[in-house]
């Protein structure tokens, strides 16, 4: 997964994008990509696996930048919050 | 990553929660979720970091249990999607 | 507002659209409308009005179909609302 | 529909809470608010009508506070953005 985080990073410092991705702006990228992967369910539970890995890949995407701009492991804050959920 | 996968499997075996994840239900968690990350951002720019990665660690869980269920690695899905987007 | 509701249902009856419209399906096309909505400020505060104006009527739109689905008049439930938070 | 929006507009100045609502303050909450709707479906179809209209209120709430800011009728837009999707 490190070296996903590595290609992303690269392709949107290629792009000059780093600029836009303030914390706000990255949740409210995931929410929006969230809306489009939902939008393949809208009518019925049927779906075409490929856009639903598009678009999941989309969230899974913002969500790795979130991660990095936050300075977190995914790998560790998701252990962490699983850990926390099992004491509940 | 496939560590964690299997840890929030063994999550949800142990709990019988396996039966509510069809794909559409992931996927209206995952914007049930994307909108909670969303709150942390909801009147400002600033945030807090624990609250953050709590909820995008939540967000993260249902993409990865997607993944999963569509049988599909999220490093695979998240790449193929970024030579896609690369060649627009 | 009422004849809005009118033109909304004769709108989808012309297209028998209505056999779509459970709750469920209505629920997750608000989400999905208003993660529309939210791209229109999705990496700053600026945005075009007449956009904005789009998606949130399609947001209403869907709101108002799930309050005649549920036969319930937006106005009454609006206030409602507006009441109980008050006492909290 | 002018009186509920006359409501609202009291309830938010008694607070003090016009401050915080930008437009894109209220994309998000507009959202924020559809996520906790789509909650209420979130493991199947079944849902407590009752849970369904005190969220459903709160989307209609901010998206009526997105009409005043932006001094548009909902009534209009709604009936403009139908016209635009029969030419299409």
């Amino acid at each position: 997964m490190k070296e996903v985080i590595e290609e992303i990073r690269a392709f949107n410092e290629e792009r000059d994008w780093d600029q836009f991705h303030s914390p706000e702006n990255l949740a409210k990228s995931i929410a929006i990509e969230a809306g489009e992967l939902l939008e393949c369910f809208q009518w019925n539970s049927e779906f075409d696996p490929d856009s639903v890995c598009d678009e999941l890949a989309d969230v899974m995407n913002y969500c790795l930048l979130l991660c990095d701009k936050l300075e977190v492991e995914p790998e560790k804050i998701i252990l962490e919050k699983l850990e926390k959920t099992k004491l509940k």
